[in-house]
């Protein structure tokens, strides 16, 4: 179950380079590939002439060529030309709303005529010198609403990830969520506690003191149809927390696009934008090998948790107020594909 | 198609050290742990809290914790505690009756009311010091039943395993089928034959001659719902076979728990009990390795053999005098389920 | 969709020395040996006793012996012995007509007594001493008349094989196809053009001038059920191209035999057969690895349009005039196919 209708994170520029890139979105199999301007594309990985995968060509002048018997289409998913024949009335295949932004590039896999590029979800941090970003990408055996509850319920973090940061203070504070109109926000604060080592790193990397008390927040936000973000970060007790002077905190924002593949698999973009030290290249990739590390975590449970789920379609889960954010969102998903399959 | 109202051999003791341990019994997916006292417990592998499997958590004061969000439950299935909450309303999870005897670990995958330890099959080897006992596990994608046709008839050692205790004599001597109650008893004796390479070697180990004619024997016995012992070994010729005196023969049993985990796959606790030598250490690895090449052989066949015949489900096979063993057994199996399913 | 009273490439002699070989052919899953007398047998590979796979077994004095429990069968079936047993009354396999011919060796997976050998595909160059052929075997993934498609339209050389048989001129060229009786005849004539890379070194290697401008055939023909021959080869320009001379051409028939193994997947033996220095080996093995080299290139291709074409059942597809020779070859396909469902 996802909604169709809605921009999601298809990829990252790096995955465009030099060949068309083929991957299956919201069940749709797409083939991504830059024109002759150098804007995104997007059409339906299947060749009309043989239904050769579009993904195995490659990209002539800014168009898309089957690599099988050279059919070439534009970014209309229009045939243009093929050798010795004549492609007007050829059949065309379907194009998607594609368009590149705040460093992802957005597909919308739904009715093409509702895409409007103005309600991508904006990235205040993206394009801004004062912050830094790193990521990276896992695709991942279960439904994606897994991933949003475990993104919206960090108490397991004090679980999966102990060694990290995980710490015992978390499971000891219970997370408020309210919901705000599409938005679900859920927040928990630590106060006069000890950072855990991914914290205690972060502290010195901005050549804080790592092993004084501390406050530490993190406030789960989630959009629809399926993102997460996550203000995280420490500041040394007593100095306002969240809202403390920059001299006295480190923060960041926890990045998930989290866009289904299949109805038990998807894409997982993460990432971490900072806003210290924004320069520091060494700095991001440390941040981005221990998120790897970190998300590497996550992915042995959700993938068992979705096996044990298939193979039990009928039991009933709890439902627990540390599970409110998830229960929330997957509410808010649950009206917009209603309402999807009643407009349709 | 297999009884649910048997005690099964889950594991060995080795496997449950310090981490739970997943296992599938007989179409139930069970998680085994040790609790305070040290006594194993099994509850299905299926947090009531998100469908986590629990054997990804771990044992903390003999209780098994989910590691995923900590719900900590009891030998008995039942929540115990979990941070910030109230777990006295939470549903638990099923149980299974397990006990650890005879150096395995045994659980009852049915009816937990009907579950009697005294039921337990004996074995008299077992914590006996004049006894050795070496093994091993195998997964095995089959049928439990195909192994139980395998080892009731060991005309397949002529062929399968020639190389190591396969001998021409076998396939010319036909064995004889007995059924005692739920019983089935297949004996095979040769006389006056040259002991084949596993033999000539338990001999020598044996500080006897071993290139001199000799009696043999097989005796296989299947115990429901899926155990066969088989008494096995060679004597001096004219000593009395079986019945010869210990300074003239070398004798064991070969000891076959046979577990299903589902329909098409099961669990082969495999392993020797021998009667001589029992302090040697390196004999018992020795015989072990052996042992592990041999039914090595049996895999390919068997699984092989599962698929042809699940291609090929509408086919009758044969039943010959020597398929007695295995086609009594399937009877005596048959007779329990239909029992189960008549007092359900 | 495949005929089935028909011969089929089952393997070639070297597959077929010391032990049994099993092999799955439109669908029917068979043992091949070679009897008493060297001549190849086939039958079900299923032992009648317990199913276990007779090409598991081993060949004893021109018989097939199951590698289980011995039952020993004939080249026609049907059981001939077994330890301890009388097997006059024993069920015997079905035997496939089977010849070996022309290097390789023939089955007949339909209705046996339709089974004609006179009309097994003659091969002209097989047996002549001016004639040498190497070769090779792929297990494809995809349904054996995409290949079919593949071979009876080698536009897709200009993209696929764009290193080494691949050119430009060969899409600006417009195949001409033909059908006569069963047969259908796709050429392509390229006059005054550089020979691609394969062709030049087959011009190095029978010492003709290779950077001069050529004119170059493919002149590709189906047989039914699934063989297509390659009339190719280039020759120096304005020497009358196929018709040229011996001193002034290199020439060869590309040999395809397209097996189906099932609906989604086919054995295709590859080769080329030439007619010039036949003793010379080294030749034979380096065309031999250019090939191999080629026809690997095609087959993510081919499997991945399979999984397109599975997703999309639906879909039509376009027949552009380069598609013909694969249309004509379905359709005499269908019509073989019809002609057996009707004459059943």
């Amino acid at each position: 179950m996802f909604a169709k209708n809605a921009w999601y994170v298809a990829c990252t520029p790096d995955a465009l380079v030099a060949k068309p890139l083929g991957r299956t979105i919201c069940g749709e199999s797409m083939v991504f590939f830059r024109d002759a301007d150098g804007r995104v594309a997007a059409v339906e990985d299947f060749c009309p002439h043989r239904g050769a995968p579009l993904s195995l060509g490659f990209v002539r002048d800014g168009q898309l060529v089957c690599g099988y018997h050279g059919l070439t289409l534009g970014r209309d998913g229009k045939p243009i030309r093929m050798p010795c024949q004549r492609v007007q009335g050829f059949p065309g295949i379907r194009s998607f709303p594609v368009i590149e932004r705040h460093g992802f590039i957005w597909v919308w896999p739904g009715d093409a005529k509702q895409a409007d590029p103005a309600t991508i979800h904006h990235l205040p941090w993206a394009d801004n010198p004062e912050w830094a970003y790193g990521g990276g990408l896992y695709r991942i055996a279960c439904d994606y609403r897994l991933m949003i509850d475990n993104l919206m319920d960090l108490t397991h973090e004090a679980y999966v990830h102990a060694s990290s940061i995980g710490q015992q203070e978390i499971e000891e504070s219970v997370p408020v969520t309210r919901v705000e109109g599409d938005t679900v926000v859920t927040s928990r604060h630590l106060e006069n506690i000890l950072p855990p080592p991914f914290w205690a790193s972060a502290l010195r990397f901005n050549d804080l003191a790592h092993d004084v008390p501390c406050d530490r927040w993190q406030i789960c936000r989630f959009f629809p149809p399926s993102h997460v973000m996550i203000d995280v970060g420490v500041a040394h007790a007593g100095q306002g927390g969240f809202d403390a002077d920059p001299r006295h905190k480190v923060s960041g924002i926890v990045v998930d696009f989290i866009t289904p593949e299949t109805e038990t698999s998807h894409w997982y973009f993460w990432g971490m934008a900072r806003h210290f030290k924004p320069q520091d290249r060494t700095l991001t990739e440390s941040i981005r090998a221990g998120q790897d590390k970190i998300f590497a975590e996550d992915r042995e449970m959700l993938e068992r948790q979705q096996l044990n789920l298939s193979q039990h379609p009928e039991r009933q889960l709890l439902k627990l107020n540390i599970d409110a954010g998830g229960v929330q969102s997957r509410r808010i998903i649950e009206r917009l594909v209603a309402q999807e399959s009643g407009a349709t």
